[in-house]
């Protein structure tokens, strides 16, 4: 086999995601992984650490994204308004390169192991919103407060669109969330 | 030493959250914590399975709280007012019991293993509320959304009552953060 195999990395993805989908994230272990994309267990730890990084290649990018997305909102724009223009663009990326996000959400719900890698990952994007929204002038407490609600919506939005197939534009389901939120929260007829 | 010790378990606590703000809680030991305390290693044992857990003796109480607080609002009472006043009676039930609040948050933001477990917990108090809210009529997808904000409500408001060292009702900063919720989110005046 080639030492340098462009495919490589996606094809250990996509096995890894069909066989934790089938046995169980406890059962499959990284021999099989690398034997079902047709390679061997050390051109598997050539692109991730063990078999629980392989579901969260990538998600490092994320809270820098979103730091570098809520930066580019002009910033005449009042903080909520920013949290989802950011949003917005960082959905549409999300969703253009996103695959089998249906099965990656079903995994990680079956196994607390990689529900708290998850939530850490999601803790520190959180964590990049507050940074930004204190840039744009609010205050620790305020700041916390939206990023939270803001992480929330997100999630629920990109929920929604897996839900949906991936068929609606992100952005649509994040007006759907932002309709659902201002409804039930306000009372507010959208 | 008598084998029945009332104050022990709550002397544990205190010893624990004192040497873990004055070291650092990777630092500390539990013979430490027992020896500060004026106990022994095997008292501790008795009280608390490792060094960690101390810190979050009766978390495991807050969910089925949740559910109970949000099951005694009356049922014609619109899901987001119903989660408002469980969060007023859960909050007042913490204000009460809280001890050191002020420390064990700053102990607990030091450390991502401590962070982790956190988290861990607020995950399990959020999905009862979900599960409340559904109870409620809510759809699956409105009540995840609905119990995310409203947990991260209840976390800054329980942040603002400690940074006010617990001199105001944990009432008067939920009504605060609701009220940078609608001047944030719909530039609502209050």
């Amino acid at each position: 086999m080639a030492r340098w195999d462009p495919g490589a990395e996606e094809r250990l993805r996509k096995a890894a995601l069909e066989l934790y989908a089938a046995h169980g994230y406890d059962a499959v272990t990284v021999n099989q992984i690398a034997e079902h994309a047709g390679l061997t267990r050390r051109s598997y730890f050539r692109y991730f650490p063990d078999k629980r990084e392989v579901l969260f290649a990538g998600s490092e990018r994320l809270a820098p994204a979103v730091v570098e997305a809520i930066r580019a909102v002009d910033p005449a724009v009042a903080p909520w308004p920013a949290v989802l223009q950011a949003a917005e663009v960082i959905g549409a990326q999300l969703a253009e390169i996103a695959q089998n996000s249906d099965v990656r959400r079903a995994v990680i719900a079956a196994s607390p192991e990689l529900q708290e890698r998850e939530r850490t990952k999601l803790a520190a994007v959180t964590d990049a919103l507050r940074g930004g929204l204190e840039e744009r002038g609010l205050s620790t407490e305020d700041a916390a407060l939206i990023a939270e609600v803001g992480s929330a919506v997100f999630q629920n939005a990109f929920s929604r669109w897996i839900d949906g197939g991936g068929q609606q534009t992100f952005r649509s389901c994040l007006d759907a969330v932002v309709g659902s939120l201002r409804g039930e929260l306000f009372q507010l007829d959208d």
